[in-house]
């Protein structure tokens, strides 16, 4: 096997020129196998060999320095840095990174996990490379659904400026997740799908060329609008921000890629390369469907059908079917997604009403202010955002939705311990930084029945408000336990003494097996549904610290500025007097890994819950 | 007058149009007049005088709705609708907001104060009115420095596939709050210098006819690349974002203005009509010094010149020094900025160090994330951005330089009660979206020799670290109070019993004033200041709450996730049982007006803290 002759970076080099097809195959081969067991983004990768292949090929690893946008199509780049061993661990508890981590590899010389960001690290390591005398190739590559973030255009706009060289390679797949969108998307499909860039050039130019008056070309331009731009230059809008633009050039085409390379190194100041590949090149099933295929489970290479198929709905099922029912009782009843109908559940919803449906691209922060537009507007806008990637949003929701006290719901999925995502995608923060919006109502369901009651309650309740909920198997259980909601009033599940456990969304079933075991050993228990986080609920905090010896708070969040500092500040303030547990992810990023591994890691599972509790109860 | 004879929305239009001009200048000469008194925008309000005298003509208000990005330019906007008579209290407590507020009048469709969010609002209200079935046009106005901001290419990408009828009016001056920067601003800067669109365009038909053949045409056409641009159709990167673009148009010719505005209603789809102002217009010392009229304190009309100089430093001034120093005494040292070299104190070190000095333009995301590069790639960058602008780059700041743990100092000014911009620009979350991120660390000054030690710290920390001080005079008191900072410790000023006062950043002077009253009324007064919020010092608060009967935090923030809290979940985890006061603001958005009228507002003065604390410890 060629890729077993791959040990360490640089060793591409070593293989002989009429082996790159072969090699690329294995490479293919070999990522099909292995994410087919593991689980993890295949359709980008496999969109990837080439292009990775070429840069190594350009490039003189770690001294040269490549940033992944995004990040989860680096698993080529991870096979020919020498970590081909580690894909049998691949995103689980301490095995290797779906993403590139500085820590994992000295060729890694970025961590990304959100979009968009690797033009502007990029021209940081760029700069800091002029600064210091030094004298490497910095290439970003970025794909064309990153490219609808706003941050790679200030990046862009920033490039221009700065003069440095620099090398952006955009990866353009025509796809986010799902089918990419928007005015600039529409534009790069143009140069995509010119016959051929040269033949059109000559074409155009024969045409101007036969004409004999002004006027008459000034029309004949205006009709011909979009072919001229691309005569001229394609690529222009690229070269009206000031960027050198080349290509396009196909990304399957490791002989013509290392030519753009090669012409990339010697253009002075900022290129951008224009690199046309297909998602889930090379296995039918990803080809045919990428957004199944972008984050994919494990799978029957054969039929490409999940090798375990689902049993129980998720909570984003759930919020999906909610929605259809939603929009089909209220006409003001609208959607948006940041470029994931899929991911959020929303497809059904654009397919039942697609007039009211809105797919903005990776661009949160637009999303959100867009949805304050609609809602000052006067129609009920839903937005529904992963809760690590509306941390883009803060200031948008602080400042574009809360001051005006305008009716937006956000739907927020992805809420906690995502799992094999990792450190950039936990749901963690959500809780804290929302609560510190004023006029912002935050609260959490601790079942599938719950999330639907919240969703009818959100969409009425003619203020912000952000339901958030996690990623997986929507809990099913406590189903008779559905008192109506109520604004800011707590459910009380069970109501007995002792002990207190308030637990907030997806703790309400680990509260559950900890309030069983508690039982087992004797102690009384009252159980909590908090559902709302702000504003908390004061009256059942008072009851719980005038009856119980303790009160357990338990939350999928940060410490700061999370449930518990808000019961822990109410019961300081009424003189309360209860002793205090507050359960809450530790003040650290948690990486990668099985939900419930991690969970236990961090001491959030039933089992270190209870010791804990029985700890201080025995001291009390 | 004619000014007088507007009363209401729409009167604009029974002023005959032989008397635009004479209006225009009224309007010209009462915003000079009325801002010389209260301060306030000047230079931008200038530039849109004709603007929004044609936007206003063009349009039916209520019905149909205008946008402003950024707000602070709509000073003729309120002129016209009625709000003459409240300028004498602009910018004051419970007077005339300096931004457009829903709750001032109903012609104020969206509130604004931050930059770039005009088009995605605006956007949002156009499919709100396409879904409803109504028929107004929406109108949004953004200036060429907010089309930096990355939020709004998000918002044209969007609107360009929405194909809802819809006005985005670039206001094309120049400048962000200084001179503009980017590619996209060299791009509009050839568009505006051309001496004449039209006699340009002609110009180069001729030349490209005169061509005989092709090839020669290729290089001719690439050696005249940026004039064939503008040939082939001006504002060309805007059509090929898929928007429609009318212009450029003189923004001081309110016939040419009318002209366009009626061609851009009958337009299907988004246009971009591009407008061109200056900044300042018919004001000579704001033309002259477009940055210092930007937001202005009251002034002499004759001179220009402040009407009450400034006697004392501020802190921004202390932050210049010490970044002149830091940037000599390491070459490492390199600053950033979104588009504030002059707000922030950083012009000084840009004209020492050109080379390490970045303006990004107003692109906070860009601006944390190339900074992010910049320490990645081995230098010590110092990322200036006032506090309200920096919630932008939350998630930045958390994704891409705290979870690879990157060196990067972040200098916060503007932090807490910012006074007469009011709601949208109050810096007082940053304590508590900072703290809420793992790795990072959060401190604040006391006086202005803190802010030179802490900045010399933080450069030097090997991590990150955000330092924040509030707009303006610097405190000079406690300069006898100068031990070495020292990583997460506390200063302990006095050193007493009974009440213990831990005072965060500006408030330590407002808790030295507290001290004095308090010690006056006969009670034993300890004196702490924090210096660091993240974290906080364990020691000092085990030691306080031993020998206190009371500790007292105080912070200019919100409390949830702010410093109190933090203090206070210490002594529920550690036992300690003292008695405790969080001072904090409240969870409510603080509006415009003296600072000091506002602390007292909220009860963050030095009167209201002692009543409450002297009522406390009567009841103990």
């Amino acid at each position: 096997m060629l890729l077993e002759q791959i040990k360490n970076p640089n060793d591409i080099k070593n293989i002989e020129e009429k082996d790159y097809e072969a090699l690329a195959e294995e490479i293919r081969q070999f990522l099909i196998q292995s994410i087919s067991v593991t689980g993890g983004h295949l359709g980008s990768n496999l969109g990837a060999v080439e292009l990775t292949m070429a840069l190594h090929l350009s490039l003189n690893l770690p001294e040269d320095k490549i940033i992944w946008d995004v990040g989860h199509q680096s698993y080529t780049h991870k096979l020919l840095t020498g970590r081909r061993e580690g894909f049998n661990t691949l995103r689980q508890y301490q095995g290797l990174s779906g993403f590139p981590k500085r820590k994992e590899s000295n060729c890694d010389a970025f961590d990304t996990g959100h979009s968009s960001t690797s033009v502007s690290a990029g021209l940081g390591l760029a700069k800091a490379r002029d600064i210091q005398g030094e004298d490497n190739t910095i290439v970003s590559v970025i794909g064309d659904g990153s490219l609808t973030g706003g941050m790679a255009y200030e990046a862009l706009n920033n490039a221009a400026k700065l003069e440095t060289n620099f090398i952006v390679v955009l990866n353009d797949n025509n796809m986010s997740i799902s089918e990419n969108v928007g005015g600039v998307s529409k534009y790069l499909n143009n140069i995509r799908t010119a016959d051929s860039y040269l033949g059109l050039k000559k074409g155009i130019y024969d045409a101007l060329l036969g004409t004999r008056h002004g006027d008459n070309m000034v029309s004949g331009i205006r009709r011909a609008k979009n072919s001229v731009k691309h005569l001229v230059i394609p690529g222009m809008f690229f070269e009206d921000m000031g960027l050198t633009y080349l290509g396009p050039v196909d990304g399957h085409d490791i002989k013509g890629l290392l030519r753009v390379f090669k012409e990339a190194k010697r253009v002075k100041g900022a290129v951008l390369v224009h690199v046309i590949t297909q998602k889930g090149k090379g296995f039918a099933p990803a080809e045919k469907h990428p957004a199944r295929f972008h984050g994919a489970e494990p799978f029957e290479i054969e039929t490409g059908l999940p090798s375990k198929p689902r049993n129980k709905a998720n909570y984003t099922d759930i919020f999906s079917t909610v929605m259809c029912k939603l929009g089909q009782r209220d006409e003001k009843v609208v959607a948006i997604t940041a470029a994931m109908p899929d991911g959020t559940g929303l497809k059904r919803f654009r397919n039942m009403y697609p007039d009211r449906f809105f797919d903005v691209g990776i661009a949160e922060e637009h999303a959100v202010t867009f949805a304050a537009g609609l809602a000052a507007g006067g129609l009920k806008p839903i937005v529904a955002i992963y809760s690590s990637f509306l941390q883009r949003a803060y200031d948008q929701i602080l400042h574009d939705v809360c001051i005006q006290n305008l009716p937006v719901v956000f739907a927020i999925d992805r809420a906690g311990i995502v799992g094999s995502d990792g450190e950039t995608h936990q749901g963690i923060f959500d809780l804290s930084f929302l609560s510190s919006i004023p006029g912002m109502t935050v609260c959490a369901p601790k079942n599938k029945w719950e999330l639907s009651d919240m969703l009818k309650f959100a969409v009425n309740l003619e203020a912000p408000i952000a339901i958030r909920y996690p990623r997986g198997e929507a809990y099913d259980g406590l189903k008779e336990y559905r008192e109506p909601i109520e604004y800011g009033k707590a459910e009380w599940i069970y109501r007995e003494q002792d002990i207190a456990l308030f637990a907030v969304g997806s703790m309400v079933k680990t509260a559950e097996a900890v309030y069983t075991s508690l039982k087992e050993r004797g102690y009384n228990v009252s159980l909590i549904n908090s559902r709302f986080v702000k504003p908390i609920d004061k009256d059942a905090v008072k009851e719980a610290a005038r009856n119980h010896s303790i009160i357990v708070t338990m939350e999928e969040n940060v410490a700061s500025g999370g449930f518990g500092e808000k019961v822990l500040q109410y019961m300081q303030e009424e003189g309360l007097s209860c002793d205090f547990i507050p359960v809450t992810i530790p003040d650290a990023y948690v990486e990668h890994g099985n939900v419930e591994l991690l969970k236990k890691e961090i001491g959030l599972d039933s089992e270190s819950i209870v010791q804990t509790i029985i700890k201080r109860m025995e001291q009390i």
